[in-house]
């Protein structure tokens, strides 16, 4: 069964700017499907801020295996209800790509648990380097020892994320700083990657060394096929000493 | 300087449910303050659910380096004003120590990112031990291998939080489950520990090595005094290759 | 391409003792063959300690992907340039997947890098119940909440290893002890596995689903694609400030 | 007490070569212990590698709580009857900070358990730029946000060593590398902390930024009051179905 990808941008810089839409005409949604839609096993949509539920209904998440997330100027006018709804896809195990300036967004926040929009920021067009520090892990899977970004954004340490329960990439910057810019989690049953690259303004997502990432970490992030954790009030496995029930049962119901 | 501990309770069923005044009488709160009291390091004040602002008034977290969390049954009680306030003062460096069903409380889940509230239960009883297996982490400072605890509710896995930075503690029950028990967490400058013991029903919170944990977990979360990471827009601290300047400024404005 | 695993089995016990022999009447690298042979993704062969260079020459191992360790009374009868050789091996990328009281292999000591032959055990043929916590990783592909072992040796924490990057399971035995019995590591380019259960005196490589967490793990533990690491004395990608030269270089020669 | 601090230093370098005896004139050891000796709560000794057993005998050893290492050109000359005793020491308790090219050392490459030799270099005295990532960790205590060095060598990633359990610095090198240059890590009851800055050729030891780093990390690193684990034939802490007893215990006697 194919893996099923929905690319969910926030699409304003695009239609508000035109040096952005000289980047990228159709919006950025529209050339992260294209590449993507190159692989034989990815099935892929696009959805957008302004669309109704802001593409992102009951529905579309319901077949959706890995969603990709990229905002920045409108982070505000996603709806709570969306982004409640996203979470608990996620919990139930649908991936999140989190890109660039998607680390301010809800939905990273609220998985995050912490404040992961604190980092600094530069936006001098400068040089950035990213470099594999895990070479085995699969989203690192065909790269070279670096990739070179000629022109984007800075972002710079510290970055208010949660520890990375693996840390893929480090970013080396012109300017003078450094930024944890691949970083794995495990959210309940999805698995969520954020990476750095992706200013508006620089054609990043058209390198191919940054298509290969996202591809790679579509296919990291899909749905597992793992046992299903079950919850709540849970009979003893074992006999309990002396056969003892429930001290005051009434006090529980509702518990989960 | 003495660090400043508040210890929060819930303070329900120790008013509502004879049996559990019989384990508590004046509340678990008023345990937890007398032997933290002992130490000649802490100050310590409680908060209970039914103070005014739940007794967290903003001058009070204020005052407070290591907040300790018990509740259960009125989780959902607990203002999200309160629960924000927390949050930030976390975020901005000050303990928190979540026992027993704060598992389920609004200010874990928020900090965990994830669903903290999902795991298996059983209210019999049984026998609890826990294991160290970081021996040498300052929370496992002066325990034994193991703390038996005679009688106490079951919390078994999967339990629905973020892989630990540290792992520290993991129960065994009698009717055959396992239970990840001491459990650390990095927040911003906050750090969190999550531990498991504490079910009201039993007086748990008298045992000498279970008060030790709390103790050393007080001593281990109180504010750090690193560097306090700046954010936002950043000069270069390195000439950037021609001397550029931003491309298009007036688009981030209020970017942070 | 086909994964090339390499089962090794110190195969002592089959041939020495008789009760083992009933359990394992080929020997237990035999069993592990069998059922590893039945995916079409693998081809398998198998070494034992008393074939010439203990089945394990340079090129058997050249052929190796995934190698498979199980050994228990004659660690120290394995030589220690096959030790080596092994080790080279994993950190150019070969996965490792150490089985029950390999953790007292040579081998798994020297990855290690600590005293992971430290444990507590016991012969009594007891319960294990094994708890998946990690229910999104690959090695727990199609697994159930937990694993059942009728009948199992214990092994009891503290576990002298290193922090496992990813702790997939952990056990409850009977006798009242728990232990974590997946453990994921990487070393160089190679990832290991350590795999509790398998005591010689009863059939568990026989469980169907210890049979799953097997070949789940040797699909994980192969070699990557990644990046291979350069290293050494390294040319300035970036111009430095006055173009300085190496100030004592003749000190340096060797250095790598 | 005191926390009794050895430093150990290779000593060739200072003897050898004019230019580093101008920079370290009676060895860069004398400039560690002179900053150290300034903190009360500690004791310090030094102990070089021409001195009988490299300085490093049983009883020195027995009476360090932390030990210094660092080495560069010698590495191979430190016996490895002296490593396995710093060896079992680090095992049994004691702390241990590699600097520098001390990665490159005999006893931290056994401690890693891989190829902590693995890494880029290159000695133009160019600009290193240290970033502070996990500001609440207390080796971070009193730093600023980054510590500049006006000249050092680089090191650059992949670095060989295993993922640490924290990661503490990021170092960022005006040739264009990054490098992970502070690492915790665990190994049996002792902790080790690797910190990468400090070539012979610069005074890299006087800075008050880095030599807070050091003192840090000693207090860090000092043995825990933690539980002693016990291992070995453990007798069960409940009663076993049915009291069964070994099935073949003639098999076990030596295992540990």
């Amino acid at each position: 069964m194919k893996t099923r990808v929905t690319v969910w941008n926030e699409y304003r810089h695009e239609k508000l700017h035109e040096e952005i839409r000289k980047v990228y005409p159709q919006g950025i949604h529209a050339v992260l499907k294209e590449f993507l839609s190159k692989e034989n096993d990815f099935t892929v949509r696009t959805a957008t801020l302004d669309d109704p539920e802001h593409g992102l209904t009951e529905a579309v998440l319901a077949e959706t295996d890995v969603l990709l997330w990229w905002g920045h100027m409108a982070h505000l006018e996603v709806s709570d209800a969306v982004v409640e709804r996203v979470y608990q896809r996620v919990l139930d195990g649908m991936g999140l790509i989190v890109l660039h300036s998607g680390h301010a967004s809800k939905i990273f926040k609220k998985l995050c648990g912490s404040n992961s929009q604190q980092l600094k920021w530069r936006e001098l067009g400068e040089k950035e380097r990213i470099w594999v520090i895990e070479p085995t892990h699969p989203i690192a899977d065909g790269l070279p020892e670096f990739i070179e970004i000629p022109q984007e954004e800075m972002y710079g340490e510290v970055f208010g994320i949660p520890t990375p329960e693996t840390l893929l990439f480090i970013s080396w910057f012109e300017g003078g700083e450094v930024f944890r810019s691949g970083c794995c989690y495990t959210r309940g049953l999805g698995k969520v990657f954020y990476f750095r690259p992706g200013h508006e303004a620089f054609p990043v997502y058209r390198q191919s060394d940054i298509q290969r990432v996202i591809v790679n970490a579509v296919r990291w992030a899909k749905p597992a096929n793992g046992p299903k954790p079950t919850k709540g009030n849970y009979p003893p496995l074992e006999p309990i000493g002396d056969g003892r029930t429930s001290l005051h049962p009434e006090l529980h119901k509702n518990k989960a």
